[in-house]
């Protein structure tokens, strides 16, 4: 067995890359990546909160999740984060497609054992997710970091793939008086909902303005 | 090695169920999943588009793909598709999460050769994607068609998972005077950008308004 997956782009070469500014960039755009692991010969894939610090994406998780202990083990895993920014109408459905951003991770993950590493990992967790709200919230209790494993998967072995811009018709199609183009997409966040638990007459602060 | 992935929900299991009628809603509100298989060890993690038919799940791409030529191979799979819902702001960063909707789908897919289902299953792809576009687009060539595979997963062994509501902070942080609720999150389409190889002056499409 090979020591690296194999990330040749064999097919639509011109949207595959291996440029790291465009990883970050696809990586800092993200909330959440899918990962990947192999257990007993099947694979999983499960969802999980990501956040980029330099040259290395953190996860965390329980430390009683069996998927958090087996990437913390060392697993072979690869975290895939996916930017669907529109959908391609082209005039045939052949040549329909979609515009995306997405890049694939290899490796193995390693566990943050250092305890100023860790608080400083799971800092940048929730800096990534909140931008301005890590300052206000109670710092973690002794328990609390104990029940965490941070975990650093090096952004070393990836490789991108993007979709930008209109759709691809061949010539003879654009004779079909049928409407093409794209449909953007993005992700918008909504008004913000209080706890009911609220004892405080609070109000939203001003960092939800910037997710 | 057994049959079937082990799909026992360890932790958190208010969260984790088994209901088919669940797994198709979160299924029917996504356009694309993150397909995992492993190839020579290494796991992958591949974002495509999909589509739900009854109690199978669509997938569909190129021949000529490394990818899909495995699935079509009976490589064992786990699709994941994943909702955002919102970011769940608690007191503290340990009990702060999202909001999810997202299922786990196990097994092999099939390749589907019968012409009449195969072009029944890539129109299913495109009415899901873009409902009311399938008629107005010229068929497919023959040519096109053996070009692509498509592929059905059965949705058999599934697994879903959802998170919704307020944060669950600790009676104690409750005294704490820090905002906490949920900020939604939601993907929502653009104003349609018309392709610059239009030809004719035609209005974007009643359906669009249906994304």
């Amino acid at each position: 067995m090979s020591r690296h997956p194999d990330t040749t782009h064999r097919r639509e070469k011109e949207r595959g890359g291996k440029d790291f500014k465009l990883a970050c960039a696809i990586l800092d755009d993200a909330r959440i990546g899918h990962v990947g692991f192999t257990l007993q010969g099947f694979p999983y894939v499960v969802p999980m909160a990501c956040a980029r610090d330099g040259d290395q994406l953190l996860l965390h998780g329980s430390v009683a999740s069996r998927l958090v202990k087996g990437l913390a083990g060392g697993l072979n895993c690869c975290v895939t984060v996916t930017h669907l920014d529109g959908i391609v109408l082209a005039r045939s459905a052949f040549h329909s497609s979609m515009n995306y951003r997405s890049v694939m991770i290899f490796g193995q993950a390693e566990r943050v054992q250092d305890p100023d590493l860790k608080q400083a990992g799971l800092d940048r967790l929730v800096e990534h997710l909140i931008p301005g709200r890590l300052r206000e919230l109670r710092p973690s209790s002794r328990k609390e970091l104990s029940a965490t494993h941070l975990l650093s998967l090096p952004i070393r072995v990836f490789t991108t793939k993007v979709r930008t811009g209109p759709p691809s018709d061949p010539k003879p199609d654009l004779d079909l008086a049928l409407w093409a183009g794209v449909v953007p997409l993005r992700q918008v966040p909504g008004p913000p909902e209080a706890a009911p638990d609220l004892r405080f007459d609070l109000p939203e602060p001003d960092y939800l303005s910037r997710l």
